[in-house]
């Protein structure tokens, strides 16, 4: 039968596993779901909508660059190469995207019950006009069509940026960046808004790989010679101003642990030479970027930019793995998180300030109601970002609702952040996550906790007003 | 329209978000609805009952005093003095209540789907007779209707516990208190059954800010000169026998964490007179608390009083806050817990023991499963707490019977206990405990986990006969 | 009225609480509930199927043996002399079995929404054909017809396991057993598959407290002096390859902590020696056990045998209790378990090895999301166990699905695993786990995540096939 193949997207997905539930859920979807989108942190690469050439096929699109994909297919025994993974020795690996594609389709089943597969069901039938359910049958069909469409005008970035209802978009880059095709979106005729986030990982981290060029790189740039602590400083700074005039609202910092410290300059100034030396050591690097997490929150009180931390990422975790391919090849591994002690000296000396935004996120989803609804639920300069990863997912959406509304109310979270590298799936990440809070909120008036009225201001907050309050957009 | 501010309590609020669920929640509700409310543990001040003067304004009942609501508004940028709460040193703050009602009506948003928002909402309608939503609008209109309620002898402290349906109220003492307030009740000619809970951590802390003369204190309270260790472990037992003769029944410990270890009587005395000499140090604090919860046991096994322990609360984290406005300031927040190893000392000593009922909180959740409920399913001396302080909301109480019955069952855990300074919050706390746990039973009734007569048996038992019986009273 | 006390089934029970819900499940529980039972880890006793006598007395069956059973009674104040545990210095318990049986009834309501509840009701009603539900009044007939039920012989062991229709069933077995019953069984005309599994704790673990005459039995046993660690090693590999010889397909190890580390052969030697001493030290043992996953890890790539990790019990936590009446009798307490840091070693050598099949339990539920899910989702030789003991329940059940599934997906999970000693409840066991799978399916495919065809097909896999494949059954 020919039937049996379609691809279905039920209108009330994610809202619910009961009619009452998914109707008022239906309601409050209803108001958000054209809202446009505020994407105000995501790993897209600006040079897309700087250069806007047509997406490359189907699985340089979809399958070889994302972790989230590959680590599954990993997980049962495909081979990293056979899905076309750079090996960083420039080793052999399948060039042949179709056997790639086909390979996917296979072990497609693997998605059943994932974000992923939700995601990718959605945009095949949405962003791809798929109507064919994606198995071994299937997929050189699925290939050619999505390849076609590709091809065509209205889905090349710009236009789709458009199309997606897009009303800003964040990137993520580092101090030691140009922001040269930001530079060129910019100056170009097209009115999509980009706009850079501010990321120093890679030069407040004393033992990141490429850390001494990069501080090479970062006294090119800022004009500023960074041979010691109190230069680098002002090179930092340097760029946040730079990155501000560009339009930049928000930095980010990605850490091992929340863990802060407040060092003395001359403490700090030795760490800094120990590792122009190179001669830091891993208990240096980690006293140096909790004292470096002090001094972005000092300046983003100075220059009112968003702060971010996402901590808790065990990264590179697989040796064999991380040496083969490089990083963020699906082998970061969330562990236990302690935001208590750890955010203390910071929140002790910035946690009172009305000019900070401090957005946290967390992999350790017991922190939700121990430790950071009630931090967020009191501290002025706090506010919980969306779950994140592993969590950005429908359970695990609804178990942040969950764990945090009771202690910290709705308005100490920001709405819902994308944090993607694939811009095609942007759309569809933005709608689960509407349709999970409409849901969440439907139980609460069907339960009686709020007035149907209440729950209509509220979808609109989460959906759009409190990215883009508290990104500063 | 007049109609859109009116303030609505749906009858089956809380039972559950849908039909079903709600109809067989709805039959249990019914049989413990008008249950008398046994409330074995709370912080109210026995001084309004021998007073039964009428409460003071809205803003002075409702918002000055609750950490719950202060901190909320707090989070979100607004001054503790703009609040009224009353500073250390003094210093100005707001004194126009109504201005303080104000901005509580202005910002009354945040507090959407938390449980001060369930719990207000109900005391409006039903303590205070108010029809229409809180918001700026009708700020001063309600702030009026409360205000003249409260003049009412109807809303006198007395008449309100009567009109409650409180069958006995534990308030929480110091062995250096007097109980003179719990004297002059139990002379007047009013039946309200009010008793003292005993709870000595201002003096078994020796760090506790005023240990010194607390102990002095209870030198002259006891008639024991509490100059040595074995003096004051009399003067302790003493002060038990008096508040026991005064109808207490329990005791309490606030602890950082459920560690305990049995020193001998020299290294007690040891670290006691250290802390005479104000040299106890942290260390010498943390064994001391946790040899003296070794002691309180065993005098528990003795004289029969059931004990609670209260761990897992980093108090007063905010200095900034704590300096100026001093403790219970919305600023303790919960850290990881280990019940474990902390609790092994006491339970290889006492956990056996029948004539101890010893009860477990905690703040933090991912204990329930891991570590509480195998204890108390275990041990013959454990019993739970219900879920405490963040956690006790429509969401907390369901997970904590979630995580909880399954291993420990119903009958290891000790009802509801509203563990409040608030007073009129009082029947609206039981109330939302009662409907959770109809809602959890009702879900296990259509489920095919219980029968309905058992279900119906649960519920009382839930509702009343757990806490009068683990609380001896 | 005599239809009061009516036991009773639903044919829909744990399908849902709500009628679309449970439609949905039972249709996908109609294809599954006649399938027949994997059964590839627990502890039930090889001798029984060997002798084939009848079962003994309700009584000896069902709650002197089971921990689950009297760790609940104990926990309200019930000694376990009453409930005829045998002590270990042989003194006196209750001989009356009837006696013993009318105190569990007496107290049957303890069970109330527990999994041993629900496994009883069952096995009542299915096993034994019970139709009264158990109380105070009904306890001596219900024991009467339970002990006339034993000795039909339809309830034979055998006879059960036929009617059980059970495919395979692994005991557990320490590499110094003989498998004599496993042979006597293989030898007898009754084709029932009864297979032995590998663990080898007594041996590997320095400080068993029978370590060093289960070593000398090794030597017996392999025929190989364990004199030193390089024979020790070389008899573990005989005994393996002898249970692989008698139908074994995998090997177990219950450990504190999944702690691994690998030592040169030269300080292995040095460790093993010191315990021939009789000197090892906690920490020696620790280490020693780390570097024994190693091997057994090592072996396992080797053999092609699955290996199964079960950590994180701290085993024979009340002290009073194990030394009265030994181990398993309820008090062994799940820790904090990271698997992240301790794991790593191994994971670093053997987790990208595809001939390895690694399956992980847990009791800390905090780990699903944070750490299991995302190693097992990156991980060829990763696997998760289902829920485990505590949490092998209802609720528990669904935990483990909504913490793991969307990062692991379903198929890095290995289907049920009924991990019992009590034979006659393997059925009402599986039954539950196919009943909550079919409920969670339910939900995925009513809130839009599956198609129905995807879920039956899901439901099959979790029922029978995961079992089947990830234990080489």
């Amino acid at each position: 039968m020919p039937g049996e193949n379609l691809l279905k997207l039920n209108d009330d997905r994610y809202l619910g596993a009961n009619t009452e539930e998914r109707k008022v859920a239906g309601e409050l979807y209803e108001i958000v779901k054209d809202l446009p989108l505020i994407c105000p942190h995501g790993h897209v690469d600006p040079k897309i909508f700087a250069e806007n050439k047509p997406f490359p096929d189907p699985a340089e699109l979809l399958i070889i660059p994302d972790h989230y994909v590959f680590r599954m297919l990993y997980s049962q025994g495909i081979d990293l190469e056979a899905l076309g993974v750079p090996r960083s020795d420039r080793g052999k690996t399948e060039k042949d995207h179709r056997k790639i594609w086909q390979i996917f389709a296979d072990h497609y089943y693997l998605f059943r019950g994932t974000p992923t597969g939700m995601w990718l069901r959605h945009e095949f039938h949405d962003v791809f006009g798929i109507k064919q359910r994606l198995n071994s049958k299937s997929a050189m069909d699925i290939y050619d069509q999505i390849e076609a469409a590709l091809q065509k005008s209205e889905n090349y970035p710009r236009a789709m940026f458009d199309r997606f209802n897009i009303e800003v978009l964040s990137t993520t880059d580092s101090p030691t960046d140009t922001l040269i095709h930001h530079k060129k979106i910019q100056e170009s005729d097209w009115d999509g808004k980009i706009i850079p986030a501010y990321r120093p990982d890679n030069v407040t981290n004393l033992l990141f790989p490429d850390w001494k060029s990069q501080i090479n790189r970062l006294s090119v740039i800022s004009g500023i010679e960074c041979n010691n602590y109190q230069n680098f400083i002002k090179a930092l700074e340097n760029q946040r101003a730079f990155f501000k005039s560009m339009g930049c609202t928000s930095t980010d910092h990605g850490v091992n642990s929340p863990y802060t410290i407040e060092l003395s300059s001359g403490a700090a100034e030795k760490l800094f030479q120990k590792a122009l030396n190179n001669k830091a050591t891993t208990d240096d690097a980690i006293i140096f970027t909790g004292h470096m997490l002090m001094e972005m929150a000092r300046m983003a009180v100075d220059d009112g930019m968003t702060m971010q931390i996402h901590p808790g990422s065990y990264r590179n975790y697989n040796p064999v793995v991380f040496e083969k391919f490089g990083a963020d090849k699906g082998c970061d591994i969330p562990v236990t998180t302690d935001y208590v002690n750890n955010l203390k000296p910071m929140l002790d000396k910035f946690g009172n300030e009305k000019n900070l935004t401090l957005i946290l996120f967390t992999l350790d989803e017991s922190t939700y109601s121990r430790e950071l609804a009630p931090l967020a639920g009191h501290y002025p300069a706090l506010r919980l970002g969306p779950s994140w990863w592993f969590h950005d997912s429908r359970e695990g959406m609804l178990r942040f609702r969950r764990h945090v509304t009771e202690t910290a109310g709705f308005y100490n979270t920001v709405g819902f952040i994308d944090d993607t590298r694939a811009f095609p799936s942007i759309p569809v990440r933005h709608d689960l996550a509407r349709r999970i809070d409409c849901r969440y909120l439907a139980e609460l008036v069907l339960d009686g906790v709020l007035d149907m009225d209440e729950a209509k201001e509220i979808i609109v907050d989460l959906s759009y007003n409190l990215a883009k309050k508290n990104f500063k957009l």
